[in-house]
């Protein structure tokens, strides 16, 4: 059975040539980087090289990028590291209701603490209203991972300035990373979050850019490896697989403009089936489309799919016992959430792949719904 | 010039056998964990029968394992964790002076928090006097990474319980696992980390036994990955690549028998050269030599080995700047500690290699301590 892999915003399959460059950091260049003789002189460079890489993709300096473990640990360490850092300066936090799980629950780390989150709608209004001077983070994704809704994290930066908050912006930029012009250096982020696996590199790494002259505290504590920020011996295999998939990124427009078709035939195959609603914003990145299966329970739709080799997820991989909060800030009807589906595209994708959901889904509707 | 590789303290190269599996698990088995279709399933099932490996490996039940991103990441999470999670209980932690960084820089956070930290000679007696009924963790590591020496881990358990103190028993178990009998479950150890760079499998994954019934709270807040105390997806490359790793660990018994030997021949020609003191004790884990080359720096001397292929460390890979805190707590004189080696063996290790070694620091010891 022909496979059709449309999960990519969950977890990407490696690209050959990272897998083969991790490999050759386990077998060849094993040194440990704080070594003192050849081998981990060796190491070194080659942790430093994958640096520069990930850093020239990024548009960032290579020592502003610190390696974490994923997206989980890059957007911890930024919102504790950050909010508890300049703790003295105010007690207030301000993050979106649509944000990922590894955001919302640092949030209620944070709230432990003595903070006071606020969770506003991922609008430019909403947000601006929470922004005071006892604001110490405002963090905010670039893309939604559940729709593909595009945040105005630019705008937050401009409005922390105009409002003299002492707050750092932070940027979970997991979906968007590789996927879209994206420079936190720009966009006047002081914090941005990234991970491998959504990027055709491996599960267990990522980064977190820390814009020079920004001061957080560490979770964790060692070694002194990555500045202080992420003591700890360095996974040279999954830091070199990880700038080798970021080497191989296309230019953002180029692989979107492919990407942005296939989103458009499933949307336009989507509408004409009864009782289908999308939930993603025209405007949003077209990696994500997320859109409820009729009546049909998104568990059971799912299922019936990957019986037919078409692989999709219901909201996030994440939170698979309850409802999309996501979907519920977006103040769609129970029924709606309960069937939502996500679609997520790689530069890999193919028309093929989009043809055999919707025929999967077609049939799919038709046998299940009768129930 | 043929390697002599005798850094398998700081990391080892990894097995051919387990990079092959992390490269297949970046490839094929490709998914995420918490997907629900196949894929997931796949990757979920990997990801159980990779616990189901170390847990056999280790003595201890499957769902006590829980899979970190390293030794320091599970030393930390151990200690701050398990401290926290009693604070209402009492607010002593009792560790020795001659621990891992990550745990003594572990203990400066709790200290930060309110914790009043004790940090005891590596003996019995000055550990027991401080164990005392407000005391909520003891931390002891098996045995110490810069000299092989073991510490009374499982009369530490009795004393807390005889004593009746509050307290969780940790130990690092980095250097122990896979080379010496070494059972949480036996030794009455309530948390104990591990690290798969130490055994020939990757950098940048361990584990962290969690004993049943012992409550600890998460460093990490997300999806809910690792019963919640480690979220973010599971690095199934580098857990199955631990795995495969720990599968083809020999009894320890017989490496140690090996191991052993390689050691007797090291100190007997240690002891040949004149102004070379042994700092390691002679009941401590074989695998572990450390010794002051004569009046020559330590970094001199590692770099003269290194350009003849040799390569040992000077103290720890961690703290490459300052003098040994485990040699200074064993008392010794400035000097010695100055110019101290250490050499790490693994199982691979050869008698080409001691040979290797003493020859080089032969020919160091009498052209570099003329100067």
């Amino acid at each position: 059975m022909a496979e059709h892999y449309l999960d990519n915003a969950a977890t990407t399959q490696v690209l050959p040539q990272a897998a083969d460059r991790a490999r050759s950091l386990m077998l060849e260049e094993f040194g440990n980087p704080s070594s003192l003789h050849t081998r981990g002189f060796k190491a070194r460079q080659e942790l430093e090289r994958a640096r520069e890489t990930i850093a020239a993709k990024w548009g960032v300096g290579a020592a502003e990028v610190i390696f974490t473990g994923g997206g989980t640990e890059g957007n911890n360490l930024a919102i504790l590291g950050g909010a508890l850092a300049r703790k003295r300066l105010g007690d207030k936090v301000v993050t979106t209701a649509i944000e990922h799980d590894s955001v919302l629950n640092a949030m209620k780390e944070l709230e432990r603490q003595g903070f006071r989150v606020a969770y506003a709608k991922p609008e430019l209004a909403a947000l601006e209203a929470e922004i005071d001077e006892k604001t110490v983070l405002v963090s905010a994704m670039a893309v939604n991972n559940e729709t593909g809704a595009l945040l105005p994290v630019r705008e937050l930066a401009r409005i922390i300035k105009r409002k003299k908050a002492p707050a750092l912006l932070h940027c979970d930029g997991v979906q968007a990373f590789g996927k879209m012009a994206f420079s936190p250096a720009k966009w006047g982020v002081d914090l941005c979050t990234v991970s491998a696996h959504k990027i055709h590199g491996p599960k267990g790494v990522g980064a977190l850019y820390v814009r020079k002259g920004v001061h957080i505290l560490p979770r964790t504590f060692g070694g002194g490896q990555e500045r202080g920020l992420r003591p700890g011996t360095e996974s040279l295999p999954l830091i070199g697989a990880f700038a080798e998939a970021a080497e191989h990124l296309p230019k953002p427009a180029q692989a979107l403009e492919a990407v942005g078709a296939l989103r458009d035939r499933l949307v336009a195959g989507l509408r004409e089936m009864p009782g289908v609603h999308i939930h993603s914003p025209e405007d949003g990145l077209p990696y994500i489309v997320n859109f409820s299966a009729g009546t049909v329970r998104a568990e059971t739709m799912l299922h019936f799919l990957a019986q037919r080799g078409v692989y999709v997820s219901a909201g996030s991989a994440c939170g698979k016992a309850k409802p999309s909060h996501v979907l519920e800030a977006m103040g769609l009807p129970k029924e709606q959430i309960a069937s939502a589906l996500r679609v997520s595209f790689s530069r890999f994708s193919t028309r093929e792949d989009v043809e055999a959901l919707l025929a999967a889904l077609k049939e799919g509707l038709g046998s299940l719904q009768k129930e």
